[in-house]
């Protein structure tokens, strides 16, 4: 199977690399960056660059496609040729999923309408502007769109994926490859554990910017 | 604090996307990715290319210093300009660490001569030809030492390298932030957990490589 992973400038990394790592270790799994260009594209606060291989045109039809997120969801709302290739792609996918706010632009491209969805905590009410109903889950799974919450849960979600796609054992190995047997050292990562000042102060750093209104 | 992320081809990307997301977040913490050579490098199944920003050469002694993990330890073990870096950087660093098989280069630079480690399960016994002490831990310190399984583990190690750092609530808003909430949909990533029949599997075709030996 063909996986198509977006990438643009703005774009969070681990949003695109969790999936990645979970799905290029299953065999028959093909897994290609693409971008608007071909070349280098910078992450969310410009540390990283990494390398787009194939552009838009050149992968229209893959059978997964991946849309990560970012801090700044205009990147790739307010991109006509990106909503126009997500368009295009899910048309013939066997999956479409977005990672973190990557389901911004799953909304914008008419893909989230009428379906139940989840993105970053932050972001959970802009999902409503699509017509879509967010659902404060990690993985969400509607039809053939998975959409999954923040940043790190994407690799929850290519592991459910896989799981579905290619059986429970598939699922295993590669979830025993990357060995993910998480232990995080404190509670605090969902708006559910974390508390309460910590949301709240997070909330007002970075909620409209993640709402995708552009006000940080 | 100036971290250094080493990159090379050959490399497992998460192990280096983890702890990079996880410590961009946090306020004061500066993170650069640092090669051989500044350009493009390809990951362990060439895949995707990352861009180093920096030479070994341009960034001599960060605070904290991350190596990431390989398929193919050799890329690392054997490559001299890398373990001397690794050498003179853990002289002057507040942590050194690895994740998943970059234990293995830490072994080969000399860092942890007398230490308890952990790496990737395939590679566990490798640790012992540096004079280390293998733990079947997820994240394992020993002094300003941190080394972490496989793969994933790179996320909860710097959780709790940033708590122990700038303390618990750093800890927690890095957490929440990539909404690390981890539900993995089964219960396989651990050797301890997984069936028997799929460690015996992963064992046969990837256990030589990963100890060093280049056999697969």
């Amino acid at each position: 199977m063909q996986t198509a992973i977006l990438l643009f400038d703005g774009m969070t990394v681990l949003d695109a690399i969790g999936p990645y790592e979970v799905l290029q270790s299953v065999p028959g799994v093909e897994v290609c960056f693409v971008a608007r260009e071909k070349g280098e594209i910078r992450s969310d606060f410009k540390r990283l660059g990494l390398m787009a291989d194939f552009t838009l045109a050149e992968v229209p039809q893959p059978d997964i496609l991946i849309i990560p997120g970012t801090p700044f969801p205009e990147s790739v709302t307010g991109d006509p040729a990106v909503l126009d290739w997500i368009r295009g792609a899910h048309e013939s996918s066997t999956w479409t999923t977005s990672v973190c706010t990557g389901a911004l632009g799953l909304g914008a491209a008419g893909v989230l309408e009428g379906r139940r969805a989840t993105t970053h905590w932050l972001a959970l009410d802009a999902l409503k502007a699509f017509g879509a109903t967010p659902v404060e889950e990690r993985v969400v799974r509607d039809g053939k769109v998975w959409t999954a919450a923040g940043v790190s849960s994407g690799i929850d979600m290519a592991l459910a994926l896989v799981g579905e796609q290619f059986g429970d054992e598939a699922a295993q190995a590669a979830q025993l490859i990357i060995e993910y047997d998480p232990q995080p050292p404190c509670d605090a990562g969902s708006v559910k554990k974390a508390p309460a000042p910590l949301v709240a102060a997070l909330r007002e750093q970075f909620g409209d910017l993640m709402q995708g209104t552009g006000e940080a």
